[in-house]
């Protein structure tokens, strides 16, 4: 027997994965990671926050309190549930989109992507449906397929979800004896459309899932980052027992700690508590002490003031470069968060052109890492949160090369298509 | 319709929840924290590593160096196998135990509770059999439970697992038609009983889960911490590919952190990637540039030489006081780590009379916390980590008169019911 030395043995594991494993696949964002991070490469791929905009001094202060005032108690084990004072600044965060909550039903997360996965884990048999926007979260889908739901997309506009559609997709459910579990909804600054759920909208999703029971998931990273005005309220502002509100420290503050958080009601609370304690004991204290003393020390309302600023600079950058090299480019118009949706014409694939766009020093995150249904390769999701204004418009003048050679080469195919087809016709008859 | 004002709504999403989620249930030892966290409670219950012996100053200036040297990239989100840098640093730490290996085949998790989470998820279909010591890791279990595996305890003595017990289960299992997936060791200082599985069985242990294709789980927290010789070689010495490795920084640094590993044979360890990537996108930069920079700056060795003292005294100070006022109750000799395992009359139990000891002031962590199938009701985990040695010698002195008085009552009850089954035979004849 001969084995090729080149290619990797294979996994003597491979006949023993769970099936759900089958579900597990490379984030198209992820994999990318690599090669977007070499100095000369324009990313407009991933959704990094702007830290270095950070106070580093009041940060490193904040550390040092932190290990003379409560040392041994950030080194140690903690609660599952997360410490008291960081969930009851958590409430005063929640306050400022509108939601009236208790610490009580706070849980305290590994990112709130932690919080997403455990619900997924609560709640998901499979086959359970879950209702999601049209796009929607990539690592949303992903922690969806990991637990083998069915994921239907319901159709969205410039205003968020549709409602008469969601009642449309929920008719087809119910006509095809599925079981409905979550409605899951980025509604401020969408992750990757960056629209926003109209204010009118959101009392009607909130009813349409009351009627048929079917749990909100309100995952909102992004809310305090507006730019021309706020967003409306948070749907858990509209209902308590119908939804679970997913917040985070990710993009307001900084990724780098992993924490995040649910606002759940009682019973689900008390359920999250001990599935997070079975994952993972609980979240770190050195973590959460951090960001309290943060808090209570920092002027972090004006930071994320400064953020705006900063954000609001770059959507303006990307818009701007956008209209000057893609004028006849549909895209969306961000009022905030970190994303811009670009349309391609529909003879392209964004995610096969993706390596071209790479070699040419611009990297972005193809539509279809966005829908379970394989749509999405005449989209673009554009991330401005990370470079600078000049970097964006440099980024996007590569784009527009990159698609004005594609667009030449995919008329140039079905020209040739088309020739060929009337040759067959001109031989046919 | 009246409603009780006392009792809690119920949850209206009881009947919404996953069929996993029947498996989900409170730990034992998690429900004593808000208890014994009273100053007036000796806990002998909680595996709380003595973090106060930390140097807090080196600590601190590591803080400060990460955030001079590397702020910004310490706040960020970060690769989602874990950095480089700490990676090779785990080899090394790894190599102090007889293993060989590549930072290539390290994902560095939420602590290693989160590695084994994630194992279970990519493994375990329903039904699964798991086999684990006798008794076994609560964390494990719960971690089991919770993906609906069938747990095989495993006869276990003073030297560990007995490998023919392991032949027999294993035959069983397959007589009854039966998947077998993982085999679950703690093989040194094991948690809850103190035994380390003696260096001829390892091997042995290892060739029979190879025999069959059973991948084993070697979760080694306690490994450094030995107190009078060091532990056999890791499992994984022996063998590669059939053994993924579970570390943690947990009990040698501090868990504060969250900060653990699995080394996996690489067709794993790009799954566990994934699924890591799914769950929590990334772990937390900061702590892992902390962890990084304390192990270039800091004499980490020599800290667990010390850790090793103030343990091995804690340890003499149990034993001497089980030796001083339970004289005739059998007990582990642990040669490390964090627990002494401890038999009680089996007239009694363990978990009803806790409450009992509580009001005493002494916790502990009842025996059947270990166990998947009902035993453990005349076992008690005894922790000697956390109080110091006169704290633990009141301890069990506590502990001593709870289970003297348990004793005189069972004693009473049973001569009671004797007496009436003689009435009733006195009535019966």
């Amino acid at each position: 027997m001969t084995t090729d030395p080149v290619s990797p043995p294979r996994d003597p594991w491979r006949d023993d994965y769970a099936v759900r494993t089958s579900g597990l696949s490379a984030s198209e964002v992820r994999a990318l990671f690599a090669v977007v991070s070499r100095p000369e490469v324009v990313s407009l791929a991933g959704g990094m926050p702007a830290v270095s905009a950070l106070p580093l001094d009041t940060i490193a202060e904040t550390l040092q309190r932190v290990m003379r005032e409560r040392g041994p108690e950030s080194l140690q084990y903690g609660s599952g549930q997360g410490s008291l004072e960081i969930r009851e600044r958590i409430i005063d965060i929640c306050a400022l989109e509108g939601i009236n909550g208790s610490a009580d039903n706070v849980v305290v997360t590994t990112g709130s992507q932690q919080a997403l996965d455990l619900l997924t884990k609560l709640f998901i048999d499979e086959g359970d449906v879950v209702f999601v926007e049209s796009p929607s979260y990539l690592g949303a889908l992903g922690i969806f397929r990991s637990y083998q739901a069915g994921i239907e997309h319901v159709e969205t506009d410039d205003d968020g979800m549709i409602p008469e559609a969601l009642d449309e997709a929920i008719r087809r459910v119910i006509a095809a004896g599925r079981t409905m579990k979550f409605l899951y909804l980025v509604p401020n600054f969408n992750n990757p459309s960056g629209v926003t759920l109209a204010e009118g909208r959101r009392a009607q999703l909130v009813a349409i899932a009351k009627r048929h029971h079917i749990l909100i998931i309100e995952d909102n990273p992004y809310g305090l980052l507006w730019f021309d005005r706020p967003a409306p309220p948070a749907l858990r502002s509209i209902d308590e027992d119908g939804i679970v509100y997913l917040g985070s420290f990710s993009k307001t503050f900084a990724p780098g700690f992993r924490v995040g958080w649910a606002l759940a009601p009682r019973g689900i609370r008390e359920k999250l508590v001990l599935a997070s304690e079975s994952a993972i004991l609980c979240p770190s204290a050195m973590s959460q002490n951090i960001i309290s003393d943060y808090l209570a020390h920092a002027n972090w309302t004006s930071q994320i003031d400064h953020f705006r600023g900063i954000y609001r600079e770059r959507r303006d950058a990307i818009l701007g470069a956008l209209d000057e090299f893609l004028p006849s480019y549909a895209r969306t118009e961000p009022n905030g968060g970190f994303y811009v949706w670009l349309s391609i014409p529909s003879n392209l694939d964004s995610r096969a052109m993706l390596p071209r766009a790479v070699a040419e020093h611009v990297a972005y995150t193809p539509g279809t890492a966005f829908y379970a249904n394989g749509l999405g390769r005449d989209r673009i999701r554009l991330a401005f949160c990370y470079p600078n204004p000049a970097e964006i418009r440099e980024g996007v003048r590569r784009l527009a090369g990159v698609l004005h050679h594609e667009v030449e080469r995919a008329d140039s195919v079905t020209h040739q298509l088309e020739s060929s087809t009337k040759n067959v016709s001109d031989r046919a008859f």
